[in-house]
């Protein structure tokens, strides 16, 4: 029922932007004071309608090139060996309200991501009882959230190779935090890759089918991948590349969100995390004098890693910047890199504050 | 640190309207649904940052023309006999993204509204021991959360007449719908005025202050005023104005929010509310033609109430509506109610869907 390509956007936002952006909130940036997201300010992308699902009668079909097909209930599944694995989790699109010309689509501007706790079935545990068979290329996992992107009608699908879907870390989840899913994250049962950009987690996940080919779904083959050019094949986004946020210090403007200090000494706190390996080092930045941040300890291989910073701040107006490096030595740019359809912006974060 | 008065936009959104978009979630349309907003689903206004908030040390201070000043905290509050009023509550700001010209502010299209049950202290149950004296003309209630708003740095304050403020049904609340408040929702304390647009219920509450004068706090006599000319005196906002909004049928498109149902039968399920007197009736129409909904039961004198309808869909284009009239005789307006600072917008909603 629309275009299949969009028409890229300069300059001021769109009605259906905004509407994206009302619907699909992200996180408040002061929220990064928490190891763990609260419930309701971790970043919520849906692509279509939030299911009505009912988790008593809910089922989770796996199928295709199986040795035994096989239907869980919700209490199955919780009767089953539990796993819990604390996952940063940002929506590879984000950054894309940042670029310009942008893409006509969730115009994030730094605040989609987040750390949660999920809790659920690692799903190795689940094919060592359904035996994927060798034939088997990809493991493809069908949401119940329907709808039309790029002119095609489809459930949210995505695919992984089996090794990947193997994993001892990805889960099929039915709690977040300790609490049941709520019903925008994907209750009663959804998928969570940790590493991976978001849209690799499927949330309201219904059915899994092992496959002998190459996944061709919208959100598989269409969305989802690094392209410089329109039209090319692209790049599939899969892990999520090193990036940081710091919580702005000081109090907001309301409108402008423009920030104002005390001058002199201003304590900062931020997140690094990437999803292809270890974060090595975070700097911090006033007026282009870049220093070296305080890591704090990780608090597990897949969440974000605190640090915080000490800026002596004179009066006048200041630009605050971080970036972080990770083990692989893949380091922010200072500058959006270019993508078609505004993928994976790591961009360094830029703060405005005043010190008064 | 910024302009005091905004000059109004036209056509396409700001950054500083996205930016605030994207902090503020509102509730998707499909959540209409559920009697009460799930956990991060209800909608958020939040002017400045979420304080970072201790609930095990949180001090509630009464002070001002009262007999006896006393500080309670949270374990004090959770002491006292609590009651549990179900609320809808809704922006006095909603639907300004929709009007032209529009102020530079939270750009709300029409999802500013979502339904809670609160659990708190009746502030009544408060004020018999601490006893406003008769010389106190309004009660002012403070938050914790601070920042600038056209020019001047305060922290979120507004005041009730005093007989407003001693309705058994206004709150100091530290639970919704059965937990303990989220920290964008006030945690750990919070006012909950019903009927009342939502700037009335003051997160983060701080301090109650029993003055003998008009409060004049920015966000008292400068914000939160019905005005048709800029600067003018204006009529304060106060009890929500009659309203009714629809869940979406069909599925949508993902960039356009377009929706596709099938020709035929189709069930559509909305709510209506009014912060004034309980809804009469609501009226559904696809392409102009008005019949009337189906009414449930009311649920609470404070909370919409849920709404159905049958449409006969043929193929092609169509536009559906829905407005609702109040006991006191008052009805929704098919266009936008001009005002200046777009307060009050109770237009009845559009929906586009295509039948195939």
């Amino acid at each position: 029922m629309a275009e299949k390509r969009r028409a890229p956007i300069v300059g001021r936002y769109t009605q259906e932007e905004l509407a994206l952006a009302t619907r699909n909130s992200g996180m408040p940036l002061e929220a990064l004071r928490y190891d763990l997201t609260p419930a309701g300010l971790h970043y919520l992308l849906i692509h279509f309608d939030i299911p009505a699902a009912d988790a008593a009668t809910w089922e989770l079909r796996i199928e295709g090139l199986v040795a035994r097909s096989r239907t869980f209930s919700l209490a199955q599944l919780q009767g089953l060996p539990a796993s819990t694995v604390r996952v940063t989790m940002e929506c590879a699109g984000n950054g894309r309200g940042q670029t310009s010309p942008r893409y006509p689509s969730m115009p994030w501007l730094e605040e989609g991501v987040s750390t949660a706790e999920w809790t659920g079935v690692s799903l190795s545990l689940l094919f060592k009882e359904i035996q994927v068979k060798e034939s088997a290329r990809e493991i493809v996992f069908h949401g119940a959230d329907r709808g039309f992107d790029r002119g095609v009608e489809h459930s949210f699908s995505r695919s992984l190779a089996p090794a990947e879907a193997m994993r001892d870390d990805v889960l099929v989840a039915y709690a977040m935090n300790g609490q049941p899913l709520l019903p925008q994250h994907g209750a009663p049962l959804r998928l969570v890759v940790p590493d991976w950009y978001g849209m690799a987690s499927v949330k309201w996940l219904a059915r899994i089918e092992a496959i002998d080919h190459a996944f061709e779904g919208v959100q598989q083959m269409g969305s989802y991948h690094f392209r410089t050019v329109a039209g090319e094949k692209g790049v599939p986004c899969s892990r999520m590349r090193v990036n940081s946020l710091m919580a702005p210090p000081g109090i907001p403007d309301y409108y402008g969100r423009r920030r104002t200090v005390d001058a002199g000494w201003v304590e900062i706190l931020g997140r690094a995390w990437s999803g292809s390996a270890p974060i090595r080092r975070v700097e911090f930045a006033a007026d282009g004098v870049w220093q070296d941040a305080v890591l704090d300890a990780p608090t597990g291989d897949h969440a974000w890693r605190r640090w915080t910073a000490r800026w002596n701040a004179p009066s006048g107006a200041h630009e605050l910047r971080c970036r972080a490096t990770d083990e692989s030595g893949a380091v922010q740019p200072l500058d959006p890199p270019w993508d078609v359809t505004g993928f994976g912006n790591n961009a360094a974060q830029r703060v405005e504050v005043i010190a008064r």
